[in-house]
């Protein structure tokens, strides 16, 4: 391959977003420029003990990192942006989003000390910005969240179109409907779109994802309505919803005060910035809040999600700092679940219940609507752009599948399709798509300040520690092996003690006896007496209980 | 309050079913007379963690189990007889149900080895038994499991209706309707319904459940155009589920193939009841159906919630014994998720996706209807019974107090509805419904062979764990005091040791410090040296890494 042709190559790499949602991140490789979209972060599933949060690997990113020209951010959300504050610790590069992006993210870079040699550069949607060689146009769509753009990234083969997240929404809260006319253009550009990257959250859906508008609708209604205090829980990144919860209770004459961190933070950004209009005197701090009537009064919460230590949840159990929830409140989950988190919403929603409110959620209702195209979004996608190659982004495997299925029926060929994985080297030539060496795409656990000290074998035992707890076995002996001491025998999460002293006292006497036999046959080396320590109680505790605990032998030489 | 009044009060005690799903367990009092409805098992929540199972809380069966007279069952679901064998341990009396129910309960008799010792009286539905002096009536009505009875109990105050688990399916498969004639008929009776007990699992859904004829419909469909194999998950117990995708198969010519324990004992159960007819010669071993053509062949399995260790969740992953997924293969999922599922479900989707199969699940058609009635029928059922008191049951508190709401529109005064809680006396007097003193009705863990030897301290303990694991801190010393060995640490489940020898180093030379500064002081105290180390480790290890391992200092005096 001659040198000009390689320089053609175009290569995109995703380092996260595929096959699970969360922690989106790609790469771009023109020549030797690399362009990053988006660091993201992902929220631990339950198997994932006691980690705070997962980001992508950066293992390719930090061994090319003189060859990285920049970052560009598509929206302000934790799974797009989550990651950025690690990524910059390894890599001073400029950032490059909208206004609200980055006042999100500065935010996020403050807690870290990052902020001040941070290159923040904003653009606005409907411009573009050269980054090394890369020309990247911000191209406005709709989402959940304010400012969200898709990105067309110019190559020598074309545009390529990634639009991880998006919606169309032909009314949407502040007018700014998405660009159709540069997706248009750049559809009937000569020689056309190299590739879509599309979102694939909802392409289980038929129709079209409705507009943020329905859910003002309702809730003006239930607000006319209501006759005491009103709380609204909702994502507080998505300044819409609360611009429009902001409107009812300015109509209906109530004043709104906030509650939960990010709440807070993320409407203290918005106003800033002007993306927020309320008007100070509508504000009441929450602590002053029950000066109010209760008709004149509206609480805006985190907590959608049933998270333990978030506000609602807090009010809900009756442990909130200023305000609980009473017979009377009319309280509005304004968010659908996020898998996995079904049960402690429904754990708060019976909370709320049995304080008597009147609850408000999505299985009844309609207060929440999606940030994702549904079916018919996702072919005026596709229709509008007319890629050449199609990449389903955005989605675990089996919404990735069906994308591609929808692609299939729009008229893209099925060889032209690709269904990629974290990690894959997704390389465009001139003439195809092909699959160049994977480079490193797993999981990065974060516990605690470690970035990447717990793994597998810690999980492991994290999990054999969570099901049936662990006996420790010390012993002391001496020089020759001499027993001075033990064995004994302390247990923590296995059984209440009080209820298995017999069982306790009999493995005692069990492993004394190991231990005898072993002194008799001359036997010290430890690992040969930590086996039959581990085999004598694993044998004994199975049969009694059927269970199986960590068992850890500990020698002690004085 | 005179004696003859007393006989006449009547005391229901649920004992489980409400506030959470699962569990099921209702005792009747009539003067000196118990009568136990159903005694199930509840599947633990994430945060029970080890935990086999939850059963109900027998202490107060225990102690009156003089007055136990017997047990009477609604249906064969384990979360209605699955705790039966531990209540049977403590008391034998005889169990009422109809046949399959009991064919089932006899197989997890067999397991406890207390089938011999068990007096199990068949009841045919529409038929009435006498247990000690209390009549009850088996009503026949539809749910996802045959023979499932609602109970009239004759009380000297009337007859109580309890209907845990229903729906009113209008063409059910084996054409038995409800018995829509005796509820009509106790409902017109003099002096009427006492109290009507109803289901409130799917209040939240408008209109009437589907009929089960609808998915065999849509599977015939499936079947129809399947050119290869197919696999159909679904719940072992659904016999009339099986039943219509064994007729689907006859249909196209396939032979029938079963895997999966449950699945394999139950229809063996039903079919030697006469529940399930399969034709001997349609019946495939698993380790066979290889011999087949593809298009001969359809396979019934388990693992419809992602169970990890199920049949379709290995086969998925590609590790089943006898049989795995591929290109071509298609896969029925005939279930809905069970609130807390919807991640393994979707993850086992996820691979059927990847090995090629065409899976076919709930959110994209209809191969599933639920069991439980629909707010149509729940209305249905109130005004045939026309009951004077209303108590909505099988539900968290939100359907219950939905239930309720549904009840009042449908013309039952608020007064006489009553939404209870495990454990709350509800009596009914000639004039009024009044709540008693309180029984235990807690959550009693079964984890391997303990029943009850695991509670909160041990849970909270495997918690701790689970989080950010131990470290476990041993010193020995002689009789003064002096250290002769340690302090040594020894972690699990907290970091990489290779990553993290450094922090070890440090917490151990800053242990040895403190202990020092101790026998310096002449401090032998065990419990003052154990605090030394808790708080030297705690503060150190928060403050290097922000977390918070369980640490347990082991003391060895020789």
């Amino acid at each position: 391959m001659s040198k000009n042709n390689r320089i053609k190559d175009v290569t995109m790499i995703p380092l996260g977003g595929l096959g699970d949602i969360g922690k989106n991140m790609y790469l771009v490789e023109i020549g030797d420029e690399i362009l990053i979209i988006d660091a993201g972060v992902m929220f631990p599933e339950d198997d994932l003990l006691g980690i705070d949060l997962v980001i992508p690997d950066f293992s390719y990113v930090r061994e090319n990192s003189d060859r990285v020209k920049g970052i560009v951010l598509t929206h302000g959300h934790e799974d797009h942006i989550g990651a950025i504050p690690y990524l910059l610790k390894e890599l001073n590069v400029p950032v490059y989003g909208t206004r609200l992006t980055l006042g999100l993210l500065e935010g996020k870079l403050k807690e870290h000390n990052l902020l001040r040699d941070s290159r923040l550069k904003v653009v606005n949607p409907g411009r573009s910005v050269s980054v090394g060689n890369i020309k990247v146009d911000f191209i406005r769509v709709n989402h959940s969240i304010a400012d969200t753009c898709a990105l067309a990234i110019h190559t020598p083969l074309g545009p390529i179109i990634y639009a991880s997240d998006f919606k169309f929404d032909q009314t949407p809260i502040d007018g700014e409907v998405a660009d159709f006319h540069k997706l248009a253009e750049l559809g009937d550009s000569k020689p056309g779109v190299l590739a879509l990257f599309s979102d694939s959250t909802n392409v289980e859906r038929e129709g079209f994802t409705m507009s943020e508008q329905v859910v003002g609708n309702t809730i003006d209604e239930i607000f006319r309505g209501a006759r005491e205090r009103i709380v609204v829980a909702t994502f507080a990144s998505n300044i819409h919803r609360v611009q429009q919860i902001v409107n009812s209770a300015c109509k209906y004459n109530r004043k709104v005060a906030f509650t939960g961190r990010s709440m807070i933070n993320n409407v203290e950004i918005a106003r800033n910035l002007g993306y927020l209009t309320i008007p100070e005197d509508m504000i009441v701090n929450i602590r002053n809040c029950s000066d109010l009537p209760d008709n004149r009064l509206v609480l805006l919460t985190t907590g959608s999600q049933g998270e333990p230590m978030a506000a609602l949840t807090r009010m809900a159990r009756g442990d909130h700092y200023h305000i609980n929830i009473r017979n009377g409140d009319t309280v509005i989950i304004s968010a659908s679940a996020i898998p996995g988190n079904e049960k402690l919403i429904g754990q708060t929603i019976n909370q709320l219940f049995k304080r008597g409110a009147n609850v408000i959620y999505e299985d009844v209702s309609g207060v929440h609507v999606s940030g994702h195209a549904s079916q018919e979004e996702l072919k005026l996608m596709l229709n509008l752009v007319k890629p050449r190659y199609f990449i389903p982004t955005h989605g675990e495997y089996r919404h990735l599948f069906r994308h591609a299925e929808l692609a299939k029926s729009s008229g893209i060929p099925e060889e032209n399709i690709y269904i990629a994985d974290n990690g894959d080297r997704i390389i465009f030539t001139e003439n195809e798509i092909k699959q160049g060496e994977s480079v490193n795409a797993g999981h990065i656990f974060v516990d605690g300040l470690g970035v990447g000290d717990v793994g597998n074998i810690v999980l492991r035992d994290r999990r054999l520690l969570s099901e049936d707890g662990i006996l420790i076995v010390v012993v002391t002996i001496d020089q020759h092996g001499t027993i001075l001491s033990g064995p004994d025998i302390v247990t923590r999460g296995f059984v209440y003690i009080r209820e298995s002293e017999e069982l306790i006292a009999e493995a005692t006497s069990r492993l004394e006896e190991a231990l005898k036999e072993c002194e008799k046959n001359n036997v010290t080396e430890w690992s040969v007496l930590k086996n039959k320590i581990r085999d004598t109680l694993n044998d004994y505790i199975y049969k009694k209980i059927k269970r199986k605990p960590m068992i850890l032998p500990i020698i002690m030489q004085v």
